[in-house]
């Protein structure tokens, strides 16, 4: 394709990394990260070296507010941005959130398909076409660097989404971005549809192009390469491919793919691929998304081959078989290795290894649960350590917190778990229940002592490195105080790691919940949480 | 693309399944299907109307064999193909595999880069010829049908490529297949890879032509698609894109992909559809592979929105966010809901309806271990029946089976099983452990009560169903007798399920060892494991 494609508008060969896990990745079910979660995934992000995190879409909560406001705040590397709609609302919104940013960037959609006209805005193209105007040139006002999307512009007529599209570039836009919404398009008829808009909107090539391509048929990823061979300069993914149903582009294997095939094009981006696996395990341990073993780059299977099957060849050489490094992205990493008996000096120098700065208390604390786990475990390695620092960073939200338990479980009777909790008011409370199992009389002793009802919607355990004494890493998803929350919880017993991931998913809750009540003093912010968003 | 290349080779828009989720997918570290895990799948395959079922390599163990066979034998609609490599042995395996098949197929290959010619066959480019040429005679002197598959062709030359396809065609290959063994290709690369093949190789207009995508760099199901509108009719990939490494092209994008946009290209397959979401659950349960919540079709949140943002667009309108309906690919089947007044007959026409025969001691023991499920849980859901058959189905490769457990776990003493085990003599084995944890102390207890020395690999748990009672699903992966091996268990009780689960892998430990020994006669077999396949 990039033989008859034009390439306008294209600075080079550089490809920028937009990321939106914490936008679009974040508005996946279930998903609640609160704001130091979303702090700490952004300093990841800048150290994998992304040109631009989309922080949040400020208007829709106090939450994402605060948070979109810390990141700005925060970041050093990358472009920050907030995503708004159309309204002055949105983009005062977006703006105070990411003022102080050092590089800030509002981005702002509206849809130009029929569909979502007729439908979703109820109201017409005339108006869309003002909208449009109105939103770049205000935000404009208060920010050099303005992004523009025509929201499900793949369904849309591609002589209207020039129309509007040219607007945006007159009004001062930096960056125009044609989102695939829905998923729907595929390599050869989108790069037909970026070709057409370079011809019928010749502004384009004097901007950015950028991609944003859903999931749903499984062609997000190539959808964004046939995006830049035909001339985008800006793709938008997320970590480990989360987001809005089948989610989006993964970004993991966007930046691979242009790396390991930049002989065929010359594209590459500007990540240090080896901070990948790491930043794929951060987001996977705070979404509660688990990655299955067979995902490109970052599946656990993804570089390894059968033993006694595939192995003869790899030893052979590599390349028979293995078209990357399994080091390039950072899977090499599982090195340090602590013990019992491994001192607090040694613990912060592994954290420093591993990019974590702790100190003082927090150095405390996290020294005081590495020894309740080296106590249990004989060698605690750097992916060990990396699930307890996350443990510990989360208990910023904790509200509710274990105080101990005792649980008896057998095939020939019922099981019964007695459960203390340390109250949100600093109080211990104990229940008393049986249940199906051990983990369901647990989360039943739990409710009785915290009085709180809750849905459990989905719990999953996994293991954080092999072995018999490896850390069980449990995942919480319930409903509770009218909303949906997760939580995490470590520990090498998996029915600790279970009562803690509950209390924590119950914390989270009552902390949205809070911030819900706030909301709804802003009747608008209520109402116009209905547009997803590119 | 599809303007520029010749559609050559096109029997018109009819574009064949063929699936290999029981060959390549089943090459994926840990997976270890037992023969009526197998057949049950491949019946399931028959229901979703695949074209081809890729049953096994059979030079490679006498168990593939005899699965290999099995299927042959049990297998109605689709073509079943066994793997060859294009030694003569391979051959006539695969041949007596599946001679009793209706419509039997034999699938040769031999690698056409020089990468592989040099390190891996450390032979020559003549010799490659006249190994394709023999081998594809041969096969075509057994049986009608033989597929021949240049291995890494995306990879090698395509002038040398085009000279040994042209011979597989003189020699009567009836399917020609391009494999992308190292998931390396892009779609605009293959396009013209596979169009120059059409032009060096006029004769490959003749026979059917197919694509083999891995998915390393996140393109197999863009690949495969662009093969197609190059000309390929036959796409073969796995359920869940499980396979080597990163896996393959997921069945169920390509199938879902060549239906919703058969508007751009007039594309489809013989598929129904509905029995997508079905086929994934079950590969994912026997294979213990789970499947990503934001994996495309069969992931968790595919078709869901997070709640009040998404829904007002959808109930306005479902197409306004949404390009497929869920229940086109089965996803409104959890209705059936029985209870623990239900009878056997209600059970066994519940189980009909999803497509289970169960009769007789089969019937009686499915009821049996459904009287205890609906003893602790409410209700009993399609899905939970699904995972009880499931187990059901799996206790023919029982060794060892769990009689009873006691266990104690509290955060303030350390944790103690006491287990008993009926060993694969028919006796009863007890032992009594510590742990870090209750499943620790558990699988501690375990060994020693059947003295079988193992490694924990990986340990993981999901519910089967929402709700508190939910039932509980655990994979373990563990290296017991020198190999690999997982196992399944299902209960309301997280423990027991995980007891079931390590005793369940343990017995399929057993039995691969038992035909490894076999194996160790044939000295060939043993040392001829090197190669993978396409």
């Amino acid at each position: 394709m990039s033989e008859q494609v034009p390439v306008q508008g294209a600075e080079g060969h550089r490809v920028d990394i937009f990321d939106t896990t914490l936008r679009d990745g974040e508005q996946s079910p279930g998903i609640s990260l609160n704001t130091r979660e979303k702090v700490e995934i952004a300093q990841q992000l800048g150290r994998l070296g992304v040109d631009v995190i989309e922080a949040g879409f400020p208007i829709t909560s106090p939450g994402d507010f605060e948070a979109v406001e810390a990141i700005a705040r925060s970041a050093e590397g990358p472009v920050i941005c907030g995503l708004a709609r159309t309204h002055k609302a949105d983009i005062d919104a977006a703006w105070n959130a990411i003022k102080d940013a050092h590089r800030p960037r509002i981005h702002t959609f509206i849809s130009t398909s029929d569909i979502h006209i007729t439908h979703q805005l109820q109201t017409t193209r005339d108006d869309v076409k003002g909208q449009a105007r109105a939103a770049v040139a205000l935000a404009r006002s208060y920010c050099d660097d303005v992004e523009f999307s025509p929201m499900d512009a793949t369904r849309a007529d591609v002589e209207f989404t020039a129309e509007v599209c040219a607007i945006a570039v007159a009004e001062g836009a930096t960056v125009v971005n044609i989102p695939d919404t829905v998923g729907y398009t595929t390599p050869d008829e989108y790069a037909r549809y970026l070709a057409r808009l370079y011809e019928l909107a010749p502004g384009l090539a004097g901007i950015r192009l950028s991609v944003h391509c859903h999931d749903d048929l499984g062609l997000a990823v190539a959808n964004s390469y046939a995006g830049v061979l035909a001339g985008a300069r800006q793709v938008e993914c997320a970590v480990n491919g989360i987001g809005e149903r089948a989610g989006n582009c993964s970004l993991e294997e966007i930046v691979m793919l242009l790396r390991t095939r930049s002989d065929a094009h010359g594209f590459d981006t500007g990540c240090e691929t080896r901070e990948i696996a790491r930043t794929s395990r951060m987001v996977s341990r705070f979404t509660g998304y688990h990655v299955q073993p067979n995902k490109a780059i970052v599946g656990r299977n993804a570089f390894a081959h059968e033993s006694g099957i595939h192995q003869d060849g790899v030893l052979k050489e590599r390349t028979t078989y293995e078209i990357m490094d399994a080091r390039d992205v950072g899977l090499d990493s599982n090195s340090i290795v602590l013990g019992k008996h491994s001192g607090r000096h040694a613990l912060r120098d592994a954290l420093e290894q591993l990019g974590f700065k702790v100190s003082g208390d927090a150095l405390n604390e996290a020294f005081k649960r590495f020894k309740e786990i080296a106590d249990r475990k004989k060698q605690v390695t750097a992916l060990d350590l990396e699930a307890i620092v996350s443990d510990r960073l989360r208990e910023g939200a904790q509200r509710y917190e274990l105080g101990w338990f005792d649980v008896e479980a057998s095939t020939r009777r019922a099981p019964k778990a007695h459960v203390a909790v340390t109250m949100p008011d600093g109080s211990t409370a104990e229940g008393e229940s049986g249940g199906d199992g051990p983990v369901d009389a647990i989360f039943g002793a739990i409710r009785v002592a915290t009085g709180v009802e809750s849905d459990l919607r989905q719990y999953t355990v996994s293991a954080v490195t092999e072995g018999e004494d490896a850390l069980g890493e449990v995942t919480v998803v319930l409903r509770a105080h009218e909303r949906l929350a997760s939580g995490q919880g470590v520990a090498t017993d998996i029915l600790e790691a279970s009562a803690r991931a509950y209390l924590r998913a119950l914390s989270n809750a009552l902390e949205g919940a809070a911030i819900r009540e706030a909301e709804e003093l802003t009747a608008e912010a209520a109402t116009e949480r209905a547009t997803p968003g590119p």
